[in-house]
C-alpha cells in the first residue's frame, strides 16, 4: 500500500463562500444539520414517512395536485433528461424554445432520444410571446412543447401565461424548466396547465445540488402509459418510480436518502418563510442588486425589464475591464462567487444569482460595495454611493417585504 | 396559503437504526460532518481541487491507473446505466450474466437501450466458471459481457480470475456491477482486466447514497470514441463528463457538491484504514456472523462457502416463523435492519449485510444475540450461546485482523 501512504490528505476546509452565481446558492444552517443525520434504509417505514412529507411539500411548491410528484434521484439536469426520457417517444415531434444555454440543453437531449426535433431559436436575452409560440404550434403541430421558465444563461424570465392553454388546444403536452425559478419566482403548474416540469435543490429551494424535484399531470402520465416501449431509462423511468414514491412501496433503487433529509428541511423552510413571502423577498432583492448595477453605470444583457429573472441577473463587463479578473478578486478578496458567461456569452457575462438563502439584503451590499471597490480599482469610474443609495431606494419603497431570511 | 398552513412540521429525528442490510451501511460520524459544509461553486477552484483528490483516490480504490475515473451523480443504479448507455451501441450484441436480482437488472437496462441481448442464467445462489463464461462468449460473441462481482440479491461473490483475458481473447469489453463489493471486498480493475465498472458509495465505501464511483480502462474509451451516435444520455455521457472531471473542467451539470465533501472523507478513512486491512475485517466479521448464523441452526441460500459474499450472508428462514414478523421485531425492538428478499425470494430470505461501517464486531454480536432472542420467542429452538461462541471463535482464530473501526 505504499502508494497510499504516500497520500497527505488535509482536513476538508472549503472556504466560507457567498454563492452569487447561477447556483448553487447558499444553504441555511439547519438545512446542512439535516443533512448529518446516519441514514436509514430506503425502506424503512421512518423513511417511507419523510418521502410522503416530502411529496406532498413538492405538490405545495409545485402548487399542483399531481400525484406523480417527488425527487428525482439526480442533479436539475438528470431531472431535465428524466422528463424527456419519459416523455419523449421516438420520432415525437418536439418543439423547443432555444433562447439560452439550457433551452439548447433540452433540444441536445431531445434529439440524443429519437425526437423529431423543431428549433425555435430567438437572440439570448428575449423570450417568446404566446403568439410566437402559437404560431410555431400551428406551423409544426409537435406532441411535446418545450419551454425554461427562468434562463440562467441569460437571466430571462419567460412568461407562461396562456401557453399552456394554447398547449391544451392543439394536444401538445408543455414541459416547462423550472430550474432556476420554482420556489424563487411566482409559478403554479395547475393554474398555468403545465403538463410536466422537472426543478433542482440548490438553486432557490437552497438545499445542496443532487436532486431534482419533478412533477407530472394526467395528461402526462396518460402519455406515459400509452408508450409503445418503455422509455431507453430504467432509471429514470416515471411509472417504476411511481411505484417506489406512491403506494406500492416497490424497490426501484436506493434513494439519497440525507439529501432527501436536507431537501425535507428547505421544504419545510419555505412552508415558514410563506411562498407568497418568498416570491416577495426574491423579487425586492433582485430590484435592489438592479438599481445598484445600473448606478454603477453596468449595461443588462435583458433590456426589457418586466423580462428580467428575479433570481438573476446578467450584466455585460465593461470592455475596459478584464471581466476574468474582476470575477477572480471577488471570489478571493471577498469570498464572492458571481457567475461567468456561457456558450456565445464565455467571457462576456457576468451573472449574480441571488437565490434562496442567497436573496438577502446585506449580500446585495455586499456584491455591489464589493463589485464597486474591485472596479474602481480596475479603472473603471463608478460610485458605490450611487450603487447603495439606489438599493436602499428600493428597500426604502418595499419596506413592508422582509428582505432577510 | 392556508394549505400550506395547516402542515404540522415535526423536526426530523430519525431513529438510530444499526445498518445490516444490502445497503445504505451505517456512516461514520466523521462523513457525515463532511456533509455539513456550506456547498462552494462547482467550478470553484476550491472544489476542483476536491474533485482530484476524489479522482485519485477512487483509482486507488479500483486499483487502476485509468484516467476516465470519476462519481456518476446518480445512484448505485444510475452508475449501472450510465456504464451501460455509454458502452451499448443499438444492436450490440451483449451478454449478461442473470443469477441474481441485480444481473436481470443489467439485462433489463441493456434491453431498452437497444441491445442484441443474450442472457445466460443459472440458479440464485450460485456463480458462473470461466469455462461457462467461455462456451457463452464463444457461442455468441458479444461485444460487451457484464457480470455482477458481488449479487446482493443472494449473497454470493461471483469470482472474476480469467474472465477478463477470455474477454480480451474474444475481443469483448468486460463489464461488471462492483457496486457491492468495491472497498470491502479483493478488487483491482487492472488486475482483473475489468473494461469497465460502476460502483455506490452508500455500501462498502460508507457514505451516504447519492454517487456511483465508475471507472473506464483504455479499450471502453475507445469504444466510447468509435460510437456511430453519442449514447442516448446526455446526463450520463462519459466523454462529457471527462471533460468536466479531466483537464478541460468544461461545465457539465452541477455536481452533488456535499455528497463529493462526504465521498472525500469516506476515502480517506479507507486510506487511513488501508484496504486490504478493510478487506480483512470485512472476511472476518463475515466469517463470525457465517458461523454464528450456522450455529443457530439457520440454512444459507449459499451452499458453497468460497461463493458466499463477504459483506452479505443470505439465509433461508426457518419455515415455522414469520420472516416479516421477525424482520420487524429486529426494527423495532433493537433499530437493527436487514434485507428482505427481492424477486422470486420475496419474502423466502433474509440478508445480513456487514458493509463498511456497519462490518463491526459489535454489530455482529448484536445481531446473532438479538435473531436468537427474537427466533426463540417465536418458537424456534436455537442458542444464544452457541451462536456467540462459533463467533467467538472465528474472531479467536483471526485475532491479529482489526474487526472494529
Amino acid at each position: 500500500m505504499t502508494q497510499e501512504e504516500d497520500i497527505k490528505w488535509q482536513d476538508l476546509a472549503p472556504p466560507e463562500r457567498i454563492l452569487m452565481g447561477p447556483g448553487p446558492s447558499n444553504v441555511d444552517p439547519r438545512v446542512l444539520r439535516a443533512l448529518i443525520h446516519q441514514p436509514i434504509g430506503h425502506l424503512d417505514p421512518e423513511f417511507l414517512t419523510v418521502m410522503d412529507e416530502v411529496r406532498s411539500a413538492l405538490r405545495r411548491l409545485f402548487r399542483t395536485q399531481n400525484e406523480l410528484t417527488f425527487p428525482v434521484s439526480g442533479t436539475g439536469s438528470g431531472g431535465m433528461e428524466s422528463c424527456l426520457a419519459n416523455l419523449i417517444e421516438p420520432g415525437d415531434k418536439v418543439l423547443v424554445f432555444v433562447i439560452g444555454f439550457f433551452g439548447d440543453r433540452i433540444a441536445q437531449m431531445a434529439k440524443r432520444l429519437g425526437a423529431d426535433l423543431v428549433v425555435y431559436e430567438k437572440p439570448w436575452g428575449q423570450a417568446v410571446n404566446s403568439e410566437e409560440v402559437r404560431s410555431q404550434i400551428q406551423k409544426h403541430m409537435p406532441k411535446i412543447i418545450a419551454l425554461v421558465h427562468g434562463e440562467t444563461s441569460t437571466g430571462v424570465l419567460q412568461p407562461l401565461e396562456g401557453i399552456g392553454a394554447l398547449a391544451r388546444e392543439y394536444d401538445s403536452l408543455l414541459l416547462v424548466d423550472t430550474v432556476a425559478t420554482l420556489g424563487g419566482v411566482p409559478f403554479g403548474a395547475d393554474e398555468l396547465l403545465v403538463d410536466a416540469t422537472f426543478s433542482a435543490t440548490q438553486k432557490c429551494l437552497s438545499a445542496p445540488p443532487g436532486l431534482a424535484p419533478v412533477t407530472y399531470g394526467e395528461r402526462a402520465i396518460a402519455k406515459l402509459k400509452a408508450r409503445r416501449q418503455p422509455p431507453v431509462s430504467w432509471y429514470f423511468d416515471a411509472l417504476l418510480l411511481r411505484s417506489y414514491w406512491g403506494e406500492d412501496r416497490a424497490y426501484h433503487h436506493t434513494a439519497p436518502i440525507n439529501m432527501v433529509f436536507a431537501l425535507r428541511e428547505a421544504l419545510r423552510l419555505i412552508e415558514e418563510e410563506g411562498l407568497e413571502n418568498r416570491w416577495a423577498r426574491h423579487r425586492v432583492n433582485s430590484e435592489a442588486l438592479s438599481a445598484g448595477l445600473q448606478a454603477l453605470g453596468l449595461q443588462f444583457l435583458v433590456t426589457e425589464p418586466e423580462h428580467r429573472l428575479p433570481v438573476l441577473t446578467s450584466i455585460i463587463p465593461p470592455a475596459s475591464v478584464d471581466e476574468g479578473k474582476v470575477r477572480k478578486r471577488l471570489l478571493t478578496e471577498f469570498h464572492l462567487e458571481i457567475g461567468a458567461g456561457l456558450g456565445p456569452y464565455k467571457g462576456r457575462l457576468w451573472r449574480f444569482g441571488l437565490m434562496g438563502h442567497s436573496s438577502q439584503k446585506r449580500n446585495v451590499l455586499l456584491a455591489l460595495s464589493a463589485l464597486a471597490t474591485v472596479l474602481r480599482s480596475e479603472g473603471f469610474a463608478c460610485s458605490a454611493d450611487d450603487a447603495l443609495s439606489a438599493a436602499e431606494s428600493v428597500y426604502q419603497k418595499s419596506y413592508q417585504v422582509r428582505v432577510e431570511v
